[in-house]
């Protein structure tokens, strides 16, 4: 196992020991039990599955600065996987989409329960109305876990006024990731997906929980920019491989189909590029296919062949490779523990090696 | 006017302007368009129309305890109002409303954008996630409004906590609100009602923006639980009355359908107590017409004579204003300004006998 993976694991089961914990008592706060089986369900959703990349970051981000990791940053960490429940029960509304890492989403198991309690009739709305409330109590009770942590208040408030802005700024990534997918292929640019990789994925994976994690150790401005340096070439390289992995990964490896994203007509680098390098006829193929829930299988393999034969992969692939070493190199240099720069350096490199 | 009034009048409109402030910032941040237009979205939707009854008794809480108004709580204050814009946007999605206000909501107007711009398939979705998100933005920038308000770290976490349980209660509010509606009536307890009321209305609307004024004024114990003893019974009073005048108010007056209440089956005292002291013949009246979106004008007419020939009505009258003296007589010895108690006064008078 790499320096990565052990680190998440180590961390990762700590994470979510505290999330128990911290749900376990909002839970026991309430009698009535249409409000217990919300929070319940809250719990379900955030403990089934999922890496805890983003704690285990932010623990990180504190220990590169701090030099030691203690439970209070562990206990802080939780806020920011609490952000991540809260943000991804509004997405699977938003995507309608009924399962999540192999399991039911939350507003299906709420139209599921209204269908068997009160009928089919208005189960989808009320399923995405227990969705949106579940969501925004996720988030209030992100920033009560990190209130609660015991870091110093001037320092607590820094860090949720930097969760605040990375939610803010997820917030516009998929404001423009949902728009750009309703325009015209020809109308999306280059920058246009660069910018919504850095605002959903980089700053949200990455360099929002490595900063977290180091304003809440007083890491000095240096550091901070280094995490920043580090963590927004990397995140993009992270959602390039997904994009990838996404049209040409191996269905059972990474779990989910592998046209659905074709399907979708998600606005990917991939496709962008296939579209400016493609001929007349190739691109009638992209246009009848993006977008298309029907599409043949013939279709999608033809995008696929068209992405490969323009040279958009190779393109989008070197592009990650090269951002992934533009992020090690900023950390070589960096005044941090040898243990958090291997971490970091491994992380860099399963971003773009890694298979799911 | 009124005491309250005049103090709504007089600090409303410094709210006014501090809100059009920050949200005119936070649309000049952003050069794109498809998100600078929710942005602008939001400051539409927060600024037309609305009392500003929460932020100014947030001021009026800081007052009781500081004695004097200063810029920093009405910078603070805007907090309390963009939470209350960020729970309307989703409320309006989950209650699917397409106008408050006299205004079409936001989700209504991205549908309507979606409509003009990309066709009408899939419009109405893509309004409730823009509007999804909107909240969601809104709710980040209420904590942002009050870190960045120039109060002390200590006491600005100390308020963040209590918004955030504000935020929390009014959620299991909307929770109970939701599924009492599902449920049949002769299920639902005269506690449930008064707890949505406690919830939604109580502690959201009275309760935690005098207390949070409090906190931002250092206010002591004493004080911040006079203000809890006023809020609660003057809050439930002010939900009583605004039931009764959803059914028994003059349309044109309150501004919105005074049968909505009824054909929507909202689970009101009135309704409680009616059916509790109805005959078979009544009830049978109440359940055909009671969530019946298609009810006669006969059988509405005749649901509304149940809630009065029952005593019903005139149960919740005098419950409203036994609540009502209640505050009051909170207020009366507590030790905070001759004017401050004179509006929170005039509020609880206000309460029972307004008729919009």
């Amino acid at each position: 196992m790499g320096a990565f993976d052990a680190f998440v694991k180590k961390y990762g089961r700590q994470v979510e020991e505290e999330i128990a914990r911290f749900l376990r008592l909002k839970a026991e706060e309430v009698e009535d039990q249409r409000r217990k089986r919300v929070i319940e369900e809250i719990a379900r959703f955030t403990l089934g599955g999922g890496k805890r990349i983003r704690p285990s970051l932010m623990i990180l981000g504190y220990a590169g600065s701090k030099g030691v990791i203690d439970n209070r940053i562990v206990k802080a960490s939780i806020s920011i996987e609490l952000v991540h429940s809260y943000l991804l029960m509004h997405d699977d509304v938003m995507d309608r989409d009924e399962l999540r890492r192999n399991r039911p989403t939350v507003w299906k198991v709420f139209r599921d329960l209204h269908d068997e309690l009160y009928g089919p009739e208005d189960a989808t709305h009320y399923g995405y109305s227990m969705a949106i409330i579940a969501g925004d109590l996720a988030a209030a009770y992100a920033i009560q876990a990190l209130l609660q942590s015991g870091f110093e208040y001037d320092v607590v408030v820094k860090a949720v006024e930097l969760m605040q802005s990375v939610i803010e700024k997820t917030g516009h990534g998929q404001i423009l990731d949902m728009t750009l997918e309703k325009e015209p292929l020809s109308a999306v640019k280059e920058g246009d997906v660069l910018e919504v990789h850095k605002l959903k994925t980089a700053i949200y994976t990455i360099e929002g929980p490595l900063q977290m994690g180091g304003i809440l150790a007083r890491a000095d401005k240096a550091l901070l920019d280094v995490y920043s340096k580090y963590a927004i070439p990397v995140g993009i390289a992270f959602q390039l491989q997904d994009d990838i992995l996404g049209v040409f990964g191996d269905e059972a490896t990474v779990g989910k189909p592998v046209d659905s994203d074709i399907k979708e007509g998600k606005r990917t680098l991939l496709v962008i590029k296939a579209w400016e390098r493609a001929t007349p006829d190739q691109r009638r193929i992209l246009e009848r296919t993006l977008g298309n829930k029907a599409a043949s299988k013939d279709d999608v393999e033809a995008v696929r062949e068209i992405i490969r034969s323009t040279g958009a992969l190779d393109y989008v692939r070197n592009f990650a490779l090269k951002l992934a070493n533009e992020g090690v190199s900023v950390i070589e240099n960096a005044d941090m523990s040898s243990d958090v720069k291997e971490v970091l350096r491994d992380l860099a490199r399963i971003v773009v090696e890694r298979v799911k």
